[in-house]
């Protein structure tokens, strides 16, 4: 029997467990919207789609991984604070463990696992030095620095979204912070984008847009369809991702920036308009050496990333992880 | 004969080879200011230097490291480009080899040699997550994850100093954008901080001073001494060094920060005025978890850490790095 494991996606709004071969290939997967977002309701649906995935599975499934929003303790698989939850101190890994006994568990933030997802499988395969930023409701992020996943002394190594671009002009942050990458430049940032801009376009299609309906694609398809106010829009939030992306590459100096999340599925209408931005920024490596494209897994790569890490033996911080 | 290597700091007005020994210790050294700073003159002048060191060297030595500013390309030890030096495509590397021809030479960016220094033989031993910053006229940097020295796909990870932190409000830097870490927090940052402050304290002792000697030493001595003047420029340079050291954090979460350069031998006078603002801009690990501290090398590390380098056998990127 084939050797697997289970990668666990864990959303605010939506659980997958998904059993992944040694290739990184999902041979099944089981899913349940989270509603209940108490801990106890959140880890009932979580072992619940887990021990179903265990069951149908025809692979010898040794290991369970869980992505999961949030900052995790790397010694316990504890959920330290998660904003998406409004969780603090979650015992995740130990509750998982407990109804799983016989399974190695393993807990990790949800971007880094993601991270390590596309690299291993996904565009990241043959590079050294790569970096995934997930544009969806907030950004996510992690680098591979070397051939080494970055952790972090505290799990927190590519919080990319967290860090300030614009101190003085930008958006308050869910964080408390103003003007972070997360802020100016997520799916929320475009929207928060379009409503600034809002004044100056009075007879904007957006405006007939429900509130709540307006999100980033409604805005990115007002672009798209030449609406000057969708364009500013989306203009100035590019103008904020190419800022944070040349941030990326001066720590960071990836041969490879992949984009995921729900933003990017606007694809070379996205990267075309950012990636000359990100070289105008680029001042201390030759330009255009750092390639922006596309993910390649999608939704899944969380899931292949953390049956990835649980399957090579635990935290991912203890493994080799050189491709 | 114990092992050693040439280690080399070539700075924009003073180069210097010492001995260093495999403990990291420097068992020698010879230096020489550079006025001519011509490809040729400068190569010259760093062959003297470390022809000297070897013929007064009790040691074996067995390689030659370089720690350069600029940017360098990582196969052939060629200087892309160093504003310092005004230098564009210089071959540097081959240059010291045909005048060494039997030993192995490396070059290096200096400010991630001085990282490896540190991290090998200074502040940042038994960590596995570590970042230096050279607080000088510029901003080094460079950073250890999870083990492994952070190089990047064109040797250009670590770069802090030209991510940009002040987009909006900040001074232009000397790489062309505005508001890079470099030209807030470095040295010359504080200086343009209280140039910029200058018009609202008309009575400010700084004025007195020629405007030729008005460096950071002087902006921060008064400031020590209680000068109101200096006190706000040396509060907005602290604020932005924050900034961008809590933006290091939210990147590469390290154990240790480690200030080294000029500017830090203001010790405890900047570590208990940074530190509380760095903390204030920390929100997705726990708070304090990061610990700045200055570094302990001195304007050595870039030396032991080229040194280091090179008796490793050759390019950092090649190296298994782990301490």
């Amino acid at each position: 029997m084939a050797r697997a494991a289970i990668g666990v996606d864990l959303g605010g709004s939506h659980v997958m467990a998904a059993v992944v071969d040694e290739a990184g290939a999902i041979t099944g997967r089981e899913e349940r919207d989270v509603i209940d977002r108490s801990p106890a309701a959140v880890v009932e649906a979580l072992v619940a789609v887990v021990r179903t995935a265990i069951d149908g599975s025809k692979h010898d499934v040794g290991a369970i991984g869980i992505g999961s929003p949030g900052n995790i303790d790397p010694s316990t698989g504890t959920i330290r604070y998660s904003p998406n939850f409004g969780w603090e101190n979650v015992p995740l890994g130990d509750r998982v463990k407990a109804a799983f006994p016989k399974f190695d568990v393993f807990v990790g933030n949800d971007a880094r696992c993601a991270t390590l997802g596309e690299y291993v499988h996904g565009i990241g395969q043959g590079t050294k030095d790569f970096a995934l930023l997930t544009l969806g409701t907030g950004i996510g992020g992690g680098f591979v620095s070397n051939g080494v996943m970055a952790i972090g002394h505290q799990m927190g190594a590519g919080e990319f979204g967290h860090h300030q671009i614009r101190p003085d002009t930008g958006f308050v942050c869910g964080c408390g912070k103003t003007g972070c990458f997360e802020a100016q430049a997520s799916g929320t940032g475009l929207m928060r984008h379009a409503l600034r801009l809002a004044p100056s376009f009075p007879r904007s299609a957006l405006l007939d847009v429900p509130r709540e309906k307006l999100g980033s694609k409604a805005i990115r398809k007002a672009a798209q369809a030449g609406d000057q106010h969708g364009l500013a829009a989306f203009a100035a939030f590019c103008d904020d991702l190419a800022l944070g992306l040349a941030n990326v590459i001066a720590f960071v100096n990836p041969e490879i920036i992949a984009l995921g999340g729900g933003v990017s599925s606007a694809g070379d209408f996205l990267l075309d308009r950012v990636r000359p931005l990100v070289e105008a920024r680029t001042t201390m490596v030759p330009r255009g050496t750092t390639r922006i494209v596309r993910a390649t897994l999608g939704n899944d790569a969380g899931a292949v990333g953390a049956a990835t890490a649980a399957m090579r033996g635990g935290l991912i911080a203890q493994l080799p992880l050189v491709a």
